[in-house]
């Protein structure tokens, strides 16, 4: 079944972490390649800004001119740069030439999918892009394929290694989140500007993918409602412990579904209290998981390690296999599925779920007030927990689901009543039980 | 895309708790199925012994004919009959006549396999049965096509639904095997011959196919050892406690590399202590997980359902949403790959570990004794505890990994030795720590 003389030959885009594992793996695991493609697999060059920072790779294999060799005589491009530019505009020239895409790059599909896609279509190209979202897990082909003949309905992920480090220390050692964020950046878990990922922008990407996927909807990075982890202090933790919960970054893709069946999705990266028994809780340190809900298959996780340069090569490989055996043995991977486009509504129409600690003054009718606020507001409370001290008391309040505008408009309100002294903490809560 | 004149047509065989579910899905997901295939998927015929007992499907669908439905209008073939004949004999049928195949049917792919895909082989012919193992969960797919660029090197999987709850039960009530397996019955979780079951025939299946998918070699369920629960007792489920591990009947499917570098595989199905921090461990109840290690990818987890009409039927249709895709955009899924065609080797030589537990004559030279029969079999102990009594002592004994044959050969002969009372557990250990 191998035809030596049918080889398929790559371009890859990008030698850092991720593009030396793939030329190592493409070297080592040659000859297992050529047996799961059916032809030889070939590296036919490696586009990098230094060629004298790369020793690991052959030097012959080297060019700092990525436009000639995407041009070139390659049947397969292999991105591993990331980031927008040059990515996309390498991209699409590879596309638009019938060549076949496989990316690991999550903001340029976030941003750009429909035109990358759009491109891949006219030529007939394949363009898989696994390693995108969640690393090593092979997320994106049982959500592309696996479950085409299901009704998906949520999608609940922890999809940043770096934020999930910082709130499992928060949650293990009690401290801050200043503190752990230095502790993490010195132990290598937080890159030296952590902002893309403690601002919840690599999730959000991630989201957008995600929920595109699930939905069969057009979804981008700027449809996302986006809050990070920067405003989780101590005091979040220490109340979530209280309520046998844990908190963690999520991204949410949700189906919502009217009384009278009118459908709409909401999509949403921000910190939540989850319950200490869900399976996403004991997803500690770097790794990823990602928690699928659907009509008839039920509830799905998705678990390992979501960055790093071996597992991420490990999904770009397997994406080429695809890539590669299609193109020897015919066929095409699936293309984009936005057939459903429903309708994308914003946080404040979405609806979520709050838990919201407050010092309060210690006497009779505090209680009466704040619920005044809540019933105004058309807001459920589902659990109260009161706790006098000598001249302040505790108020633990966790609500039922209502409109996340309505939610935070009764924050706002509570915070200016004057027997209100503090707001120690305000977080979402999502899963079982109050 | 959608063209309603290529419609694929599609024969149903069986109509028990998942070809209803099957049946049901293609008629209220028509139009979505529509959406993602590109042309409608019409259902042609439902082939059932006794057309009177199928109320929720429509009559004029039905027959009793199913050599006839097989033979005739329909692109594809869904099985979901269970049992090696007539299943074996009609698959063979329709992809020799160039029809593609779904199947649900682990027996029949574990035993006939290379028969089947042969003759998918010959005629061009799809053959999916991510259904086969683990129900919902997408994890043929990912083995078959996410992780075909790396190298996996173990697989640990939970695959059958009423043993896991059975042990979990015992686990959580320090019952008996036998008053366990009772309640499950009477609560649905074990069918009225549980054999298959509990004596790990489904399992053994399931590992088979799990072991050819991840080491490209040809695997049969006459390849596994198989071990049930049967012979799993409180004692045991209260050892492990002590160990800080909990009972599971694992499928386990291990790639071994010799030093010389020569590697074969071996394949077993056998209770074995996992340590409780072992994400095997939180898998309760009737559900599915499949733990896979690969080299570059790392540690995976799958977890969700393993079985259940609605479950599985999911699997079924992302199946055929994919075979139905080849047939309207061109292209063909993946074939069998067995290229590595790496030994199996029995169960005696597959390098396990062992948890024995003894009571023993309370006397000065017992261990001394014991640890002698350990050093005469080359077998290394990684950890002993010892807790006197009045008369009787107990003594219990981690293994560090020996060949299998050599540590039944010590137990063996432990069991024999005068000051040895009685071997109250033996049981093999899996994961890190004693």
């Amino acid at each position: 079944m191998t035809d030596p003389d049918k080889s398929v030959k790559v371009a890859l885009l990008g030698c850092g972490t991720v593009g030396t594992q793939v030329a190592r793996l493409l070297r080592e695991q040659a000859d297992d390649l050529t047996a799961r493609v059916g032809a030889p697999v070939e590296l036919v060059g490696i586009a990098v800004r230094r060629p004298n920072k790369h020793p690991q790779v052959p030097a012959e294999l080297l060019t700092t001119d990525s436009a000639a060799l995407v041009a070139g005589a390659a049947d397969v491009v292999v991105e591993v740069i990331g980031g927008i530019e040059p990515a996309r505009t390498l991209l699409l020239a590879a596309l638009r030439a019938g060549k076949s895409v496989v990316t690991a790059n999550k903001a340029l599909l976030a941003e750009h999918g429909a035109e990358l896609f759009a491109a891949a279509d006219a030529s007939g190209a394949d363009l898989y892009f696994e390693a995108a979202v969640a690393g090593a897990i092979p997320l994106l082909r049982p959500l592309r394929e696996s479950l085409a003949g299901d009704r998906i309905t949520r999608v609940t992920g922890i999809v940043n290694g770096t934020t999930n480090f910082i709130l499992s220390a928060m949650d293990a050692t009690g401290a801050g989140y200043g503190e752990t964020l230095e502790e993490a950046s010195r132990l290598g878990y937080a890159e030296a500007d952590p902002t893309a990922d403690v601002d919840g922008f690599d999730a959000a990407s991630k989201a957008a993918i995600l929920a595109s996927l699930a939905f069969h909807t057009r979804v981008t990075a700027s449809d996302v409602h986006r809050e990070g982890i920067a405003s989780v202090s101590a005091a979040d933790i220490a109340a979530a412990k209280i309520l046998g919960r844990t908190v963690k970054l999520l991204a949410l893709c949700e189906r919502v579904t009217e009384p009278d069946g009118a459908e709409w999705v909401t999509v949403r990266v921000h910190p939540a209290m989850i319950p200490r028994s869900h399976p996403l809780a004991s997803v500690g340190g770097a790794f990823n998981a990602v928690f699928v809900e659907a009509d008839a298959a039920g509830q799905l996780m998705f678990y390992g390690q979501g960055a790093g340069g071996a597992p991420t090569a490990s999904a770009v490989l397997g994406d080429l296999v695809a890539v590669a055996r299609n193109k020897i043995a015919g066929g095409r991977g699936p293309r984009e599925s936005a057939y459903a486009a429903l309708p994308i509504r914003p946080m404040g129409q979405t609806p979520t779920r709050y838990h919201i600690s407050l010092d309060v003054a210690d006497r009779a009718g505090v209680l009466a007030q704040v619920a005044a606020v809540f019933a105004e507001h058309d807001v459920s409370i589902a659990a109260v927990r009161q706790e006098g001290r000598s001249v302040d008391a505790s108020l633990v309040i966790v609500t039922h689901a209502a409109a996340d505008a309505a939610l935070r408009s009764t924050v706002d309100k509570i915070a200016g009543l004057p027997v209100v002294r503090e707001v120690v903490s305000v977080m979402r809560v999502e899963g079982e039980g109050p």
